[in-house]
C-alpha cells in the first residue's frame, strides 16, 4: 500500500471529484470524533453539487442545501468530512473507470481498476486518505471496490438506513453502504451507522456457498480457504451448500433485469429532458434497461420472491453464509469494452443476490492473488447487519 | 440575416469549432479566387485534429497529416479555408444540437435549430461568414440546414466525389456536399467540386412528388407553391406523381435500417477500445443500429434495390422531381427528446430516398413559413448534378 499523508489536501490517486476536496468538521465529542470520512459524490453536501460522476447532471439539478441523512449521521457522530468521492456515472458501473472525473488508482493494486461505483471512496480509504468513506452498493458497488482494495465494506439490509439525500438508481436494491481499512474502525463507524452495539457474541455455524466458490477463478477460491477455514474455526459448525439451487446465473440474469429496468424509470425523465452525455457503456444499459420485455420482467420477480424465500430458509438465527465477494482481483485498467463486458459479467454474478433478497453482506479484507487483494464475504438474515460486523471483528482479532 | 463582417475572426453565432477558427490561403490565380470557405469538423485539415463533433474521437486519434480530397479541392481552385464548423457528434444528428462544441445560432431563424449535422457550415455561410463551406450528406445533414437556413446545398451523386480524408458513417450513403447563400457562387463551386460546367440546357419535364407533398405540413407545402410554380414554367412540361409508391415511411423504414447498422459497424472497434462519451440520443442510435436483425437487414437490402429501380424509371433524361426538402422550418431548440424524437422521424421521412438510392439532390430557398426559411429540393438521375446545379441558378434569374 502507497503511504499517503492523510492530513495533506494532496489527492494523488485521484480519488476526489476535482474541486470537491474541503473540510466539515464533525461535532465535538461524539464517539467518532478524530475519524475523517469522504462521501461518494452520490450523497448530498449542502453547498456542494451532487455531481453523480456525470457532468450533466450537477448541470442539470440545483446544489443541495442539505446534508444526506448518511453525512449527517457521521459528522454528528463527530467524524469529520474531507471531500466528496469519484463514483461510476450515475452509479451504472462495477469496474470505476470514469471518463468525466477519472478513474482513481487503486493503491493496493497499482495498474488495476479500483472497483465501482463506489471507486474514489473505496480509494480514498485504501490510501489512507480518511478513515472510512460512504458508498452506496446497488448491485455490488461497494462490495467490488472493497474487495479490488483489501478493506471492509458493508452492504446493509435493504430499506434499514434512510437514503434521504443519496441519488437513487434502482430503488428496490439500492442500498447506503461504507469502508474501513481496520476492523476496529469499521464496528466503530457501523455502531453509529446502525445505531446498535456491535455484539460479541458470533453466530455458530457457517455455510460455504459452494456454488460461488466454484464459480471463483480457482486461484482466487484457493486464496480465500484459509480465511474460511478460520470462519469455520470461529464458528464452530460448518457446512458447504449452494446458495442459489436454480443456479447463480438465474439469480444474476433477473437482477440484471430488475435493476436496469429500474435504472431506466429513475432516470428516464432528466434523459428526455437533458439528453445528457455518458460513456457509451452506461447508455448501452439505459438502453438496453428501458427495452426489458414484460414477460422478463414478471420471470425476474418470481425468482426474485423465490431467491428471497431461498435466503429465509438457509440463514435461520445464528447461521450466516460465506462466499467470495468477487470471481477474482481487480482486472487491468483501460481495457477494450469487449475485454470488460464479460469479466462485469462474471463479478455481477457474485454480486446479484444482494439486490435480488435484501439480506446485508460485509466483505473481510485479508486474502490476496498474486499480491491482488481479494475479499471473502458473509451474510446473514435480514437485520443481521451488526453480527456480520461482530464476526469481521472477531476474524482480525483472531 | 444577422449581418456579420465576413473579414473578422469573431464567430458569434458559435458556428466554428472552439480553438478552430485560422486561415489558409487558396491558390493564386483559381476559379474560385477571393473565396472563403469553411469544413465540417468531419474533414481532414493538415495540422489539426478531426474531431467529429465528439470530444473522444481526437483524443483517440491522429491529427491528420493531409487535406481531406475536398478541402485540396477548393484550396487548389483559389478558395481560402477561414476554419472548421461544428458538426453533430460523428454526423449522427439531423437538428444540429451539440453538447461537447456547442449548438450554432441559426442566423435566419434565431431560438431554432441550424439543423444537422453540417450545423456550422450551413450557420457560417448562412451568417456571411464565408462564401461557401463543406458538409457532408449521409441521411439529409447538408439538405436539412440549408432548409433551415435558407441556403442553397447539394447532396451529390453516390460515389461521384473522392471521400479521402473525410469521416465515414455509412459508406453506402456517405456523401460529400457545400452549401452557398447565393446561386452564382453555388454554380461556381460546383463546377469545381464536380468537375463539370454548369449547363446552360434545362430539363424539360417537373415531376412534383405529391407523396413528399402530402407528408409535408400543410403551411410548408404551401409555401412551396410559387417556386414549383415558377419551377414548371421553366421547364414546360410538368406532372404529378407519387416518388415511394410503397410509402415514403417505408423507404425510411429500410434506411433507417441500414444507416444505422452501417454506422455501428463504422464505429464499433473505436466504441470498444475507447467507451467514448456521448449524448445519449447518439448512444441510443449506436446502440439500437447494432441490434438489427439480420431479417431486417435483408428486407432492407431489398427495398432499395427496388427504390433504385424506380428512380431510374421515373428520371429519364430530362427528367427532374422536386419535393419539400423538410417536412417544416427549422424546430426550437433545446427541446426534450420525447419532443424532437418524433419531429427527426418526420424529417428522415423526407430524406432517406438519398442515401437509399443515391441519386444527387439539390435545395433551393425562397420559400419561408411564419418567416422561417424552407427550401424547395431538386433531384435528377445519377450523375445528373450539373444539370441540377444550373436548374437552381436558374430559379435565381428567373
Amino acid at each position: 500500500m502507497r503511504s499517503i499523508d492523510p492530513t495533506s489536501e494532496a489527492d494523488d490517486i485521484g480519488a476526489f471529484v476535482p474541486g470537491q476536496r474541503f473540510r466539515i468538521e464533525g461535532r465535538a465529542g461524539g464517539p467518532l470524533s478524530g475519524l475523517t470520512f469522504a462521501a461518494k459524490d452520490l450523497f448530498d453536501v449542502a453547498g456542494h453539487p451532487t455531481g453523480g460522476g456525470n457532468h450533466d447532471w450537477a448541470k442539470t439539478h440545483p446544489v443541495p442545501t442539505r446534508h444526506a441523512w448518511a453525512v449527517q449521521t457521521l459528522l454528528d457522530a463527530g467524524a469529520s468530512l474531507i471531500g466528496k468521492t469519484i463514483t461510476d456515472e450515475i452509479s451504472l458501473g462495477i469496474l470505476g473507470e470514469n471518463p468525466f472525473d477519472g478513474t482513481p488508482v487503486n493503491p493496493c493494486a497499482p495498474g488495476r481498476v479500483p472497483g465501482g461505483s463506489s471507486s474514489g471512496s473505496a480509494a480514498a480509504v485504501a490510501a489512507g486518505i480518511c478513515d472510512t468513506a460512504l458508498g452506496t452498493d446497488t448491485g455490488g458497488s461497494v462490495r467490488v471496490p472493497a474487495s479490488f482494495c483489501g478493506l471492509y465494506g458493508i452492504r446493509p439490509t435493504h430499506r434499514r438506513l434512510d437514503l434521504s439525500g443519496m441519488m437513487s438508481q434502482a430503488p428496490t436494491s439500492d442500498t447506503t453502504g461504507w469502508f474501513a481499512r481496520d476492523a476496529e474502525t469499521f464496528a466503530r463507524v457501523s455502531a453509529v451507522m446502525l445505531g446498535e452495539a456491535i455484539p460479541d457474541e458470533l453466530p455458530n455455524r457457517l455455510i460455504v456457498a459452494i456454488d460461488a466458490f466454484a464459480f471463483a477463478d480457482p486461484e482466487t477460491a484457493a486464496a480465500l480457504e484459509p480465511l474460511v477455514a478460520r470462519l469455520g474455526a470461529l464458528l464452530g459448525e460448518i457446512r458447504q451448500e449452494a446458495m442459489a439451487p436454480p443456479g447463480l446465473a438465474a439469480w444474476a440474469r433477473a437482477q440484471r433485469t430488475i435493476q436496469p429496468y429500474e435504472a431506466w424509470q429513475t432516470f428516464q425523465e432528466w434523459i428526455d429532458r437533458a439528453n445528457p452525455r455518458f460513456a457509451f457503456q452506461v447508455a448501452r444499459n439505459l438502453v438496453l434497461g428501458g427495452m426489458m420485455p414484460a414477460s422478463e420482467r414478471a420471470w425476474a420477480g418470481l425468482v426474485r420472491e423465490e431467491a428471497r424465500g431461498r435466503m429465509r430458509q438457509l440463514l435461520s438465527p445464528g447461521t450466516i453464509l460465506c462466499l467470495p465477494t468477487t470471481p477474482f482481483p481487480a482486472p487491468l485498467r483501460a481495457q477494450p469494452l469487449s475485454g470488460l463486458d464479460p469479466l462485469r459479467d462474471r463479478i455481477t454474478v457474485l454480486c446479484a443476490h444482494g439486490g435480488l433478497t435484501g439480506v446485508p453482506q460485509v466483505t473481510i479484507p485479508g486474502a490476496t492473488v498474486e499480491g491482488l487483494p481479494v475479499g471473502l464475504s458473509v451474510l446473514g438474515a435480514r437485520g443481521s447487519d451488526a453480527t456480520l460486523i461482530a464476526v469481521a471483528r472477531a476474524m482480525a482479532e483472531g
